[in-house]
């Protein structure tokens, strides 16, 4: 039989209720002919719960012990959807993702699968059981309990996909991708389909559906990916390779990330070394920076403004406190607030001027830009959050968004 | 430096502060120059709440199930105790019990230990860490987890003392063994010291201060175990082989046991073969039956007595309901609550009357007697629960218990 690799999120299992639909869900699918492998994740808010807790024994709870505890969530589920699965009369089993080998390597809090042992799966699907995973979680070389960061349950159902060479499907509580996020934009239209770069540069500015790093391993595995509502009634949004079915518009979508701060430094010498240090003692504290723009110089002196995720800031102002003592000229402002849009198109690869034609919608429109980057598909936009809706319905107005 | 291994209950780490203060006991040893190997149970009432929600989602839950999703309670515990001993300057590192290499043999929710990898405690202790282990799991030999049975971490804790070959602290909310359970009988005195096969005897008579797998295997390696109260201040209960230190008083102890149910077979042809088949049938659902007894027979018929689990009476009925229509001449009668009581002493093997010397004390009271049993070192009364408080002042102001 087919296989198809299911996943469902956590609040399309927050509740008993919940996980005995999607337990009626699963038997459905299996009625159609297909052998299936069910990821999971944490029950609802079970992982900010278990975060707390951590929180509340320390300020800094080692990050080895995070992954031991914020795994069990997803072992909960396994275990309450299989118990389900099996009261309704299909035969299900549940694996940790230790016990199914889901090696990972990096960081722990933010591992990155790198094998998976299909024949655990491949034998119990022969023993016609719906094999019930756990997201978000594997095992390093050192046999520590890792997991893959926010979001990761995803990346384990698309690494599955990719290593049975079968669809994925994601389910969640939106039932498909929009052009712009529909609490910000009501009118947003829902995409058919989208291709693999356009999603994944969607879902790295801002758009929350999906986990970036599951859209790249999907991206090179070639894995059919389907994000659709947890009810299976809706047609999703198909995420594929481009192909001649998709539409060819300069803007395909929209993302807006009101996650970020942002920070200016000013009076900086405009010395590459200096720059370089001030950088570099940020990335040592493992914070992300995202975009930056430098100002050219005045007096030898530059500007330079960046963004960096929010709960950073505290961490990257106490660094930039010490270059106050060294270097008389600088001074630092920083902006807690900012809102990121982002507008992505494969299209924009073949249509000139989109850049200067958004500048002309935000200028109309009064709306002033701090910061701007461009990539092959897309082009992203510091702007303040005063000015964030206003230019939300101007841009997607204009690109029939 | 000398080894020790500590096992932390449930109710000793029920909160985010209980589980702080195990953490600075834990200093305090570390300082007195101890290495540690911490077992802990789940929190508080964790196992219940999972146990619960699994009911909740099926009325016959797979057991290898709810030994995926029971397991996840010590998980918790041993992340946020490693936690909180880091966040006070001890190095600690976590591990479940499969991580550790705890192989298991026998049914999924009532396992037993066969095995233990001491290499890796042994290595981490060389690393100068105190290693915290999840009671009552395990793996077996498919590689699925396993859990020991109520109260598993006890065993968890002596079987990881027995590999080391160091002594085991069982750290609880009682402050020892008791000649009597306190809350039944107010001036129970507190045993120094009790010799393994009296404690064994009392656990397994329903006196709930330690896993009756626990003791066995203290007894097999000789493993010096403790119980004592978790805040360390008052000095315990030493449970060790028997030697010239310890009393030699006919009764050591009174266990009471209120968790079972009796069960009074009339009518049954005096054919062991039918007998026989009874007591098969009962055990094909794995209920373990303790006390029986039989009357001689009258015009070829016996009546038959027994006790079992109060949770497995039902099904017990539906057996019985059977022999009804295969048996003329055969009915039953079931007495839901019963009361269980055992003395229990070393002594007994030397002083001959104990049983009815026992017997004077219960008639001397009204207290009419069910069913007897004896073994070597204690004697086994059923009686009705209301004179229960009765038959203990009775026997405890007899043996000054």
């Amino acid at each position: 039989m087919p296989i198809i690799v299911q996943k469902y999120g956590g609040s399309s299992i927050e509740s008993i209720e919940k996980i005995r639909n999607v337990a009626k869900r699963i038997s459905e699918c299996r009625k159609k002919g297909f052998d299936l492998v069910v990821v999971v994740s944490a029950m609802g808010k079970t992982t900010d719960y278990l975060i707390d807790m951590a929180h509340q024994v320390s300020s800094k709870p080692k990050k080895r012990e995070m992954d031991v505890l914020m795994s069990t969530g997803e072992q909960v589920s396994i275990s309450l959807l299989s118990i389900a699965l099996n009261d309704i009369g299909i035969a299900a089993v549940s694996y940790t993702g230790p016990q199914l080998g889901i090696k990972t390597e990096g960081y722990h809090t933010k591992s990155r699968i790198s094998e998976i042992d299909k024949e655990v799966i491949l034998s119990e699907i022969n023993r016609g059981k719906v094999v019930i995973v756990a997201g978000f979680q594997g095992v390093n070389e050192k046999n520590e309990i890792t997991t893959l960061g926010r979001g990761g349950s995803d990346t384990t159902a698309v690494a599955i996909a990719a290593k049975l060479e079968c669809p994925c499907e994601i389910y969640t509580d939106v039932d498909g991708v929009y052009t712009v996020d529909p609490r910000l934009y009501p009118s947003a239209r829902k995409l058919e389909s989208i291709s693999y770069d356009e999603m994944l540069e969607l879902a790295s500015s801002g758009a929350g559906v999906l986990h970036t790093r599951s859209i790249e391993l999907a991206e090179i595995y070639n894995v059919p990916l389907t994000v659709a509502l947890n009810t299976g009634d809706i047609k999703g949004t198909i995420i594929k390779e481009l192909d001649e079915t998709m539409e060819k518009t300069a803007i395909t979508g929209l993302a807006v990330d009101n996650s970020e701060s942002m920070i200016t430094l000013n009076g900086v010498p405009h010395d590459i070394k200096i720059i370089a240090d001030i950088f570099a003692k940020i990335a040592e504290l493992d914070i992300n920076i995202d975009m930056i723009s430098q100002t050219t110089p005045i007096n030898k002196l530059v500007s330079i403004s960046f963004t960096l995720p929010k709960i950073d800031l505290p961490q990257a102002i106490n660094i930039l406190e010490q270059y106050k003592e060294k270097i008389f000229t600088f001074s630092y402002d920083t902006f807690d607030n900012i809102s990121k849009l982002t507008v992505i198109g494969i299209g924009m690869k073949s249509q000139s001027g989109v850049a200067s034609k958004m500048f002309n919608i935000l200028a109309e429109n009064d709306i002033s830009v701090h910061i701007i980057t461009t990539s092959e598909i897309k082009i992203s936009y510091v702007i303040n959050p005063e000015d964030q809706q206003k230019a939300i319905e101007a841009v997607a107005r204009e690109y029939n968004l």
